[in-house]
């Protein structure tokens, strides 16, 4: 951990905190409101959504080569995944997440 | 995630907290060290403590039922873990987050 | 992998088969069913179990003495789970997966 | 599940069957050799193939469109794996699933 640049540091909390609250809030809030939060299509980016974000933060603290590429699909996920959230609405929590990440994501891909 | 109890949100928090620890730890600077930080019941007991830290955690913000019992086994695998960080030596941040996420578990199980 | 015994790998494989089974299932034909099958116990139980089956199976990779108690846990989630799909109707491969599942997790356990 | 395509399955199954085989075998066989097995670039690719491979098929579970990315990136991370398992020596098991695993991921990233 110590090893690690603050900038890394940094994406891997980013991460973190976007796998938990989009996958608390996919388990949570869209299950209990059903509607439109559990159309599949949006749904299944929540939780690709929160998985890549855990995928990602682990090649980070691995310190792994190919966190770059993991990194650059996270980027990708999270900002599909926010443009998901805008349209279903009363996601702003997600959102957010989302779109830290996928900025911190996005510049440890370049 | 806003429905959690505020105890239950520092609970899933001292558990990615201490998964950090541990696996980006084992990942790095214990198969740097070498030697008795790569024996193989320390290095199993780091992984194993990561996995059950991520289980107990997602279990938490899906707000199941069955996170009482993830609490449980992640408490008693966080302290067998502290102790073998003990008896390595060299291992002061596992300790801390291990014994921080162990009492933080316990009283999520209780 | 070639020092596990015949019944832990036969676990395993009914672990990571009932993970496939529970969790391809509920992204796919329970998010398209709507209704009984996304109502928030079911889907959380579906995932829950899911999850719980790849941390038993992780646990008995590693050959970690911890394993005992993934699959007691594993057992008790994957029998619930079978419940909950036998109300929801149309669920027969999660009902046999989880049931196979649970018979081998409870031999490990014990 | 049974909406996915026959190639779809059967790639799932070769992306879990790589992750058992080089999880299972770092955390067993690899720890209790030692020496060039725990070196940290070799055993850090067995850790990184075994999660890319756990994601990958997760993506495929959900029918996700962005399983073509994980499957390209869990190709490649396979390869690289299969190599450095050469390298290593001993380790036939893991340098049969990577290249298996590759293969089918590179068909599913066409």
């Amino acid at each position: 951990m110590h090893q690690l640049s603050p900038e890394m540091r940094a994406c891997i909390d980013e991460c973190l905190r976007c796998y938990q609250t989009c996958f608390g809030t996919a388990m949570t809030h869209c299950l209990e409101q059903g509607g439109k939060h559990v159309e599949p299509g949006h749904f299944r980016l929540m939780i690709a959504c929160a998985e890549i974000c855990k995928t990602a933060a682990g090649f980070m603290l691995m310190n792994s080569p190919h966190h770059k590429h993991a990194c650059r699909e996270c980027a990708e996920i999270c900002e599909e995944c926010a443009r998901s959230c805008e349209q279903v609405g009363d996601m702003q929590d997600c959102i957010e997440a989302c779109r830290r990440c996928a900025e911190s994501c996005r510049r440890m891909a370049a």
